[in-house]
């Protein structure tokens, strides 16, 4: 069967290759791949900047943003062929710490997790892959092969629950607004559960045209687009932090009202020095109780969680944040960034 | 009477005055003071950096640690003559906020909150101090003149309070260890409920040597003077940073253990521009899901939270947090730092 790997650490070693059928020991559920998500963290392993092959293995099969249809599931597993799935990228710890043992492999604590297409296992990126029925999540029909913004939006629904967590940390806590910066399918994703919450959107995002501020009119929600100064009037309870740009962080740490909550789900490159009155960062975190916390990765509740949230959407407005369907033939147009790209799709 | 004063924003405009009796209106009970505790705030309002007066006067009267006893209660107010009181800080807005309404006027969010002795409301440092039941904080009489250390207390029973909430968005939250960054009263009262949670407690300062190390280890804390490198082989559960030192800062935003907590409980000036890879912080607080948060203040329950931690603790231990007794008349020296000084307290 064909699969997109790469060999990580080595840049521009991506290429569509042979490889063997997947073996029965990576899971009992049989999948045909329909289609796999392409991320920023896709780009950096295929830039040589991010990833790690199977243990002994020099190639790694890229893609975790999946979507596929059950070939052969045994009985008893709680699937059957036919039935749409999505897979669960992160996997526990072999011998597991506190988290992973709870279930909580998002929250790892000791590094030594894996990541199917990522780091340590193999990805969705190939005609077929094998799956436990434990990391599988069965996809609505009505869904259909929007199903791949499931693992996306698990990422969005365990940032969600994090501040809606840490938000009762007081009685009071009511919050009215949300500020995304970054309009990539992160932060789209990030304003539709937003919007689902009932709370006033805002999203900043540098770019003034091409389909996101309609994307994001659509949703209900108010567009910035430009530099910082364009949401230099917003004090909002909440902001989820989705470009991973040190200035637009720097930038958010105090930018909500008192009080308030910030999200960081994009992440940084490291190496970048920045010049912070951190003086005044500590003074405005404390005398306002603010709270800056990072969010990676979701376990199965947040995939389902995930999955719920893309059901009660609109799924004219899902559709339109696939904005390039790239065959897999074509792989290497996918793992290139237009300007006008939200979310590309790479089509087996 | 006589009465600590300051004219806030005017630098050593401090001094020792007759002031007329409290009026009635400010509160139902009559207390006599017994002492007041200084902290930094003190000293900034003093240098004439921080607090205003109440509104249409020159004078703040300076003063919110404190410990009195009752001399007058008005009866069904819950307190009666000769009782041990400390008078809570923070004071709702005149029109609450969510948080205010709510009681939980340390969260308060749009700042018009007022605070004895230091915002917009004169504090206990005078001979004799007016109090709203609803503000005052019975002091067991076995903690005695102790009492005066239940404000400091109360801020770190929120910093924890607020810890243990945070934390409790994994369910497999379990934390061993704690790091205190800096032993001042602050630092060594966080300490206390650390030990009194069954941690690891770490303690950092600068220092290596007067009354800290060793009140560090009766606690059964380790102790580690110096410079930061002291603590770079640490990487424990939750930091309470005490210092407000921009360095210290930036060094334990990202020094726990992955899905890991640091509260900012010290107060930076601002004006402070360090170069920081902001990059690589929001690269570790993401992947790693850091929560780093500030906290100011408390409300009613965290004063009789910390009052409840005072009482399980070691009096002896306690009673040498207090390093000087300044009589009134020589206000002067408890307001100017010395080497040695854990908590200074003024005598009235």
């Amino acid at each position: 069967m064909r699969a997109l790997t790469v060999i990580p650490g080595e840049p521009h070693s991506g290429s569509l290759t042979e490889v063997p059928e997947p073996l029965p020991g990576e899971g009992s559920l049989l999948v045909q791949t329909i289609a796999i998500g392409i991320c920023g963290t896709d780009i950096e392993i295929v830039e040589g900047r991010y990833g790690s092959a199977p243990q002994g293995r020099k190639h790694l099969i890229l893609g975790h943003e999946s979507i596929g249809r059950v070939l052969d599931a045994p009985a008893g597993s709680g699937f059957a062929a036919d039935d749409l799935v999505v897979g669960v990228v992160r996997r526990p710890d072999p011998v597991p710490c506190s988290y992973c043992a709870a279930g909580e492999w998002d929250m790892c604590r000791n590094g030594l997790y894996t990541e199917r297409g990522i780091k340590g296992l193999d990805g969705y990126g190939a005609e077929r892959f094998r799956l436990e029925p434990a990391f599988a999540v069965k996809v609505d029909d009505e869904l259909g092969d929007l199903g791949v913004l499931i693992e996306p939006t698990s990422v969005v629904a365990k940032a969600w629950g994090h501040v809606d967590w840490i938000g009762r940390r007081s009685s009071a806590w009511s919050p009215e607004s949300v500020l995304i910066t970054g309009a990539g399918p992160i932060g789209l994703l990030a304003a539709l559960m937003g919007r689902q919450r009932g709370l006033a959107v805002h999203i900043f995002d540098r770019v003034r045209s091409g389909p996101k501020p309609q994307l994001a009119q659509d949703l209900g929600a108010s567009y910035h687009g430009g530099d910082l100064s364009a949401v230099a009037h917003l004090s909002p309870d909440i902001i989820i932090e989705c470009t991973g740009a040190t200035a637009v962080m720097a930038d958010v740490m105090t930018r909500t009202a008192p009080s308030g909550i910030v999200c960081l789900a994009g992440v940084s490159s490291g190496g970048q020095p920045i010049n912070l009155d951190l003086g005044d960062v500590n003074r405005r975190m404390v005398l306002e109780n603010r709270v800056v916390f990072g969010s990676v990765n979701g376990n199965r509740a947040h995939y389902e969680a995930g999955a719920a949230a893309l059901a009660r959407a609109d799924r004219t407005w899902l559709s339109r944040l696939i904005t390039r369907l790239v065959p897999l033939a074509k792989w290497q147009q996918a793992l290139t960034r237009e300007p006008d790209d939200v979310k590309v799709i790479i089509e087996f």
